[in-house]
């Protein structure tokens, strides 16, 4: 229900179409986040939602289609890119982005089980790739500004700046299951901008 | 079949039940491999090491463990730490390791199982944490080492510095989802020793 309300300024409001989406991916939501991915069918979120399951099969196909349209929405919900700021602003800012999306109860159980998904299925690495391309672009421009403004090396990549930022969070969490906290994210900036004002972050 | 024969020096020979171990993790990591963890089961794990169900499920009881065996059996066929060495020598051995554990076809499909299967498994993530605990513990004292000889500030957190290497490569193979090589291993270990040397590894 939670997620019902988050998600209903972002569907458009009206007609039936727009309904029977958000019903459904409440209910891709909810499903995922009580029984995972390995356990969620579609059939189940069929009748979680209360509509026919012809219907659901015909628009989504899979349910890794299901789950990827899911993490598509979220992520719009999510906060944009701070606009302009020092580089140490907007990469704390990427920073702290990424923790709360990862710790956060929907967005973060939802891109979890889509990377998790993507070991195994070629369309949920897909979806995966296109979503992060397009976030750490959105995030990379601020980082280019930076440099333009002189604040790192000429020629600093800013969407690998910003994946460098990302990296530790997601392993921690992911990989050696360690918790996250701020300290995490303010390390990781600390530690990436060192390394940038450096220059390794130019290409060679 | 491959796999047979990497797995043949490790289990300890002789023995019936050393047997019964190496003929289930060999069709488990066949299974696995083709077939992925969502579409893994015990049942068939059996059939195709022609072993009774009642064994396997009496002596692993579910398939994370299954799986998490096999983690433990091919890591410990993998390439040691390399002994000692200078600090940048320590860091690209190990980033180099990460690589080659990630993109071997055995160790590397079950690694990401495992890793996939953390998200919704307590059990996977509980395996998952204490492998790693150990194996970047193990590296760490070579890291250790080239901070008592001076060559990285005092109190440098030598555990911490191995995660900082291996993160780039994890996240990058896993969540955006771009290819993995050697220049992505030696940038990894660039960024962090320059960030390292400046004392940010050393906890504040």
């Amino acid at each position: 229900m939670e997620l019902g309300s988050r998600l209903a300024g972002t569907v458009r409001p009206g007609g039936r179409t727009a309904k029977v989406r958000a019903a459904v991916l409440q209910a891709t939501q909810d499903e995922l986040a009580e029984r995972g991915f390995h356990r969620l069918t579609m059939d189940q979120v069929a009748s979680r939602a209360g509509i026919g399951k012809t219907t659901i099969y015909r628009r989504w196909g899979t349910r890794v289609r299901l789950v990827t349209d899911l993490m598509r929405e979220l992520a719009e919900r999510s906060l944009p890119p701070p606009g302009a700021g020092s580089v140490e602003d907007v990469l704390m800012a990427s920073a702290r982005s990424v923790l709360e999306s990862l710790t956060d109860p929907h967005l973060g159980v939802t891109l979890q089980a889509v990377i998790a998904a993507a070991v195994s299925d070629e369309e949920a690495a897909g979806a995966l790739r296109a979503f992060y391309d397009r976030r750490i672009g959105e995030w990379a421009r601020f980082v280019d500004a930076a440099v333009d403004r002189g604040e790192l090396p000429p020629g600093t990549d800013g969407a690998e700046l910003i994946r460098a930022v990302s990296a530790p969070l997601y392993y921690r969490l992911m990989v050696v299951r360690h918790p996250l906290d701020e300290t995490t994210a303010a390390r990781s900036v600390a530690r990436a901008l060192i390394a940038a004002r450096a220059g390794a972050f130019v290409p060679t």
